[in-house]
């Protein structure tokens, strides 16, 4: 894969766009200076591009495999993992007191973009383990903190989330996992769960399985969910990998992609278990984590959308048919959006990032709410812009695009688990539309009114643009109104549209501002010209209401009836 | 796969809004009373739903293979191929002095379509086959149609088209293939093909290819070539196969999807040929069949979006997340704009068969423009919308959609080639803004005046939606205008997404006209209110221009600047 990472645009939208200088100014965050941010950047971007990237491939095509029950990796992953290790970047954003490098998310964001660019199914491990640092840091015992997160943050050990059953997807509560108090004060731990990633691993030397399950004093619903810390291998005295516990691997999901990621079935057989936070109060522990991987899963979403652009681009400069593709304006005009999307999904994602640290430095609730509020979207707009991204550079490509060998496909088959996967998009809009909406609209009416006012602000410089995303603003503001004061199925019937609409926005937005600091003003206009207009058809559907939807005999859906 | 075919559906589509009556009451189809009708579409409707659709899942799971050098198709397509066969429905549209039954393209694109929904890969072996038959008839000497024809039509033996070269896609004119005279009047050719879809089948007994190539006294370019009939096994004295020919398939390429139709790559090795049409004159023979073929792929798209919407459908209906997920409003969001689109993609395709039919048995040159025109709709946005639906599909399984056992994912998987074959859909969108602009836009506006018509039409039963699609339509008329005095390459930039908004606007103009004769006056509203309002982001983005994407510098969409 010809991956070569986008340091300097990285840079520059986390410096001039998305405000990581503010970030620095904080006290927890000072050693983030810009020339720390350069050499990390540019550090993890070489691993990422030389060691990482070589090894997607083998990945798809050698998928990781069980072997008497022990998984196998693909070939190669144990070395690029053990790369992504030893230099640290796992812990990059953890708390130092447990040999993190107590960086800020929006680098380690970046860091993390590089990395899924390069290999999507091997990046997974070290972010599902960045997500049980972070549950671990703010739910853990003193205990649990001191004996796993130097090991967690040093990537000998990896960490997973073990949520979904067959029964209890969207809906985690309806788990039936369950889990009894023995009498040293640990757990027993019974039951299977699915789509448990990295669920294995033979790239570390211990698998520690963060589990959601039931006490049997536990209610119903998602009030009555524990959650449990069960090693594979249950520490000794040392705090070395010792016996082993009571779980294992059924089995490996056959899947459309990413299938260097193992996606294991589990079965916990009274596994050994220690709770994390409070009993009942799993799903608060959880949520920590989840959070985290949502904006997570956004950025990876990003990051294949440029390495697919990347590819797609070089295809089309060295493809020859009446003249190099590259000069036809078709091909441009799919490159040049593609280019515009990528660049605003990122910033999105970083600003939401930059809010999650801000949060955390000033412990200001603004900051809480703005980064509560930006990561649906950011989850949502950014794997649809690289699912869509993804299917433009197949589509460049032409018929090579169909050949597995050419490699483009792969992109398409691994991105599009992450419109899926961390809550589907779906439950990405209706979060925003519900929860997100649950402060009467504050949240989203800060963030347009920055919008508004930086467009104000850009007037005099580019009219014609600022104009359109005054405008753009304005109406989705009006529109957030109406929202508000609808009914929840309704707003849920338009939340998808109106997610992507808002996301357009916050995309010219920061377009506009990357204009203003010296940014591509052509790219700019390319988004505002022609991906910004369509979050009006997205409002008018947004607005359009249930009632319609529900009027519709489920019959017609199956093409048996034409009324 | 669970697949019903939509009969009723189908058949509303033909009758009520794209006027199939018409075409009955000509003379030349005057046997395609409406009981005819009806009872091909049921018929062929339980032959795809009990006979085909069956085979579908190992098509993927086992993919045709070589077999020191001879063709072994997937388990029970040879089965499938013969019901097909014998039906009749091979020939269907085709010529009755030569087997064929001779009625409508409408129907046959029905037909079509059902067959294409239970199984694309085993679909595309009659549906070339279909093709050559009508380049055959249109250029084909007596003597070739005489032996070729009724084997065609009766599914004896299958035809391929051989254009595509590694150095010539959609620069066919590129192409190096050679051919020569010999002294019986017959032809060499020598070279090789690739993508080369069924270039070989162990369903019939021979293979009959068409292939491009270049006589030594044609010119450079597409003027230069000449279409020969090159058949696997030479026909002997009495028509049966005979000898091998010097020609055979190298390799079969490993694909994204339509595992089960082998795509080949396929080499003349002075091959036995005969002239097709006039030497030199190849390509307005490859058009025939490449017009023809261009209507059956957006067909194709439109099948597997249905496919993948029944499927998608049955899966909510029985998948409870609190409570049966097809309750939830963004779940029949979903669903209802699918079918909202497979409904105008379905009407458009079949509105520019009823083109063709009138064309032919009229002989007005009216029918003739309105039918190219709508060719590259049809193709392009059929096909768009099948992905998209499959897409959609996809997702509404959440997890479940991205595991390969589920049979969800190999839809999006085989729907993906139909955006990229018989021209990509650039092309077809650059071929609606060029060649179908050629008139100064008369087949645009003619069609542009019957919306509008239509829509006053239906103003006082449907005064909103009807108002809606009237303003649609009067706003891409101003832009039809606009484009039409530009410079080609700002139209060529602009042409997929002004293909887009006139295929919003077709589709909201047959929903209301469906609403108008009974259909479903709920699913209009979903199209009108959901669907079409995306018409004005295309047509910003249509009229963009080209200045902004020559600007921007290669470098950028490679990610490796910033300005």
């Amino acid at each position: 894969m010809p991956y070569n990472a986008p340091v300097e645009q990285i840079e520059f939208i986390l410096n001039e766009v998305v405000g990581l200088p503010e970030v620095s100014r904080t006290d927890i965050f000072a050693e983030a200076t810009a020339e720390t941010v350069k050499s990390i950047l540019t550090e993890a971007g070489r691993i990422a591009t030389e060691i990482i990237a070589p090894v997607n491939r083998a990945g798809d095509l050698t998928p990781a495999r069980l072997e008497n029950g022990a998984l196998r990796s693909s070939p190669g992953f144990a070395e690029a993992f053990t790369a992504l290790a030893e230099g640290g970047w796992i812990g990059l954003a953890a708390n130092p007191e447990y040999g993190g490098m107590g960086l800020p998310q929006a680098l380690n964001m970046a860091v993390n973009e590089m990395v899924a660019s390069a290999c999507l199914a091997l990046q997974l491990n070290p972010m599902l383990t960045q997500g049980q640092i972070e549950a671990l840091e703010h739910h853990g015992s003193e205990e649990l903190k001191a004996l796993y997160l130097p090991k967690l943050n040093s990537g000998e050990w990896s960490g997973t989330m073990n949520l979904t059953e067959p029964g209890a997807g969207s809906d985690v509560g309806a788990l039936t996992t369950k889990a009894e108090c023995v009498e040293d004060g640990t757990y027993r731990v019974t039951g299977q769960k699915i789509f448990i990633t990295w669920g294995d691993s033979d790239v570390t030397s211990n698998v520690c399985h963060l589990v959601l399950a039931r006490l049997p004093d536990g209610g119903a619903g998602t009030k009555g969910i524990s959650l449990f810390m069960v090693p594979k291998f249950i520490p000794d005295a040392d705090g070395n990998p010792g016996v082993a516990n009571d779980l294992r691997v059924v089995s490996l999901e056959h899947k459309l992609g990413i299938h260097g990621s193992p996606t294991c079935v589990m079965s916990f057989e009274g596994a050994k278990g220690w709770l994390v936070g409070q009993e009942h109060k799993g799903m608060a522990a959880m949520f920590t984590m989840m959070n985290c991987a949502r904006l997570g899963v956004g950025v990876q979403g990003v990051a294949q959308g440029e390495a697919a652009l990347q590819q797609a681009t070089l295809y089309a400069t060295e493809r020859n048919q009446f003249g190099p593709i590259i000069r036809h304006p078709d091909v441009r005009r799919m490159l040049a959006t593609s280019r515009a999307e990528v660049f605003a999904a990122r910033s999105i994602c970083f600003a939401c990032a930059v809010a999650i640290d801000m949060a955390r430095a000033t412990g200001e609730a603004e900051w809480a709410a703005r980064a509560a509020f930006l990561t649906p979207i950011a989850k949502a707009y950014g794997t649809d812009v690289g699912t869509r991204v993804a299917d433009t550079a197949v589509q460049v490509h032409g018929g090579m695009g169909y050949i597995e060998e050419t490699g483009i496909a792969q992109y398409l088959r691994d991105v599009r688990i992450t419109s899926i996967y961390e809550g589907t998009n779906g439950i990405q809009a209706m979060d925003l539309v519900g929860r997100k909406f649950a402060d009467g609209g504050a949240a989203a009416t800060a963030l347009l009114d920055e919008i508004l006012d930086s467009a104000k602000a850009a007037q005099a410089a580019f009219p014609e643009l600022a104009n359109h995303v005054w405008q753009a603003a304005e109406t989705l503001r009006e529109t957030t109104l109406e929202l508000l004061d609808s009914a929840l199925p309704d707003r849920f019937a338009g939340a998808v549209p109106y997610l992507s609409a808002f996301a357009r926005v916050l995309g010219a937005h920061y377009h506009l501002i990357s204009a203003m600091q010296g940014g591509s003003v052509t790219l700019a206009r390319v988004h505002i010209t022609r991906v910004l207009p369509q979050f009006a058809g997205d409002l008018a559907a947004a607005k359009a209401g249930v009632a319609d939807l529900e009027a519709l005999d489920d019959d017609l859906f199956l093409g048996q009836m034409t009324v």
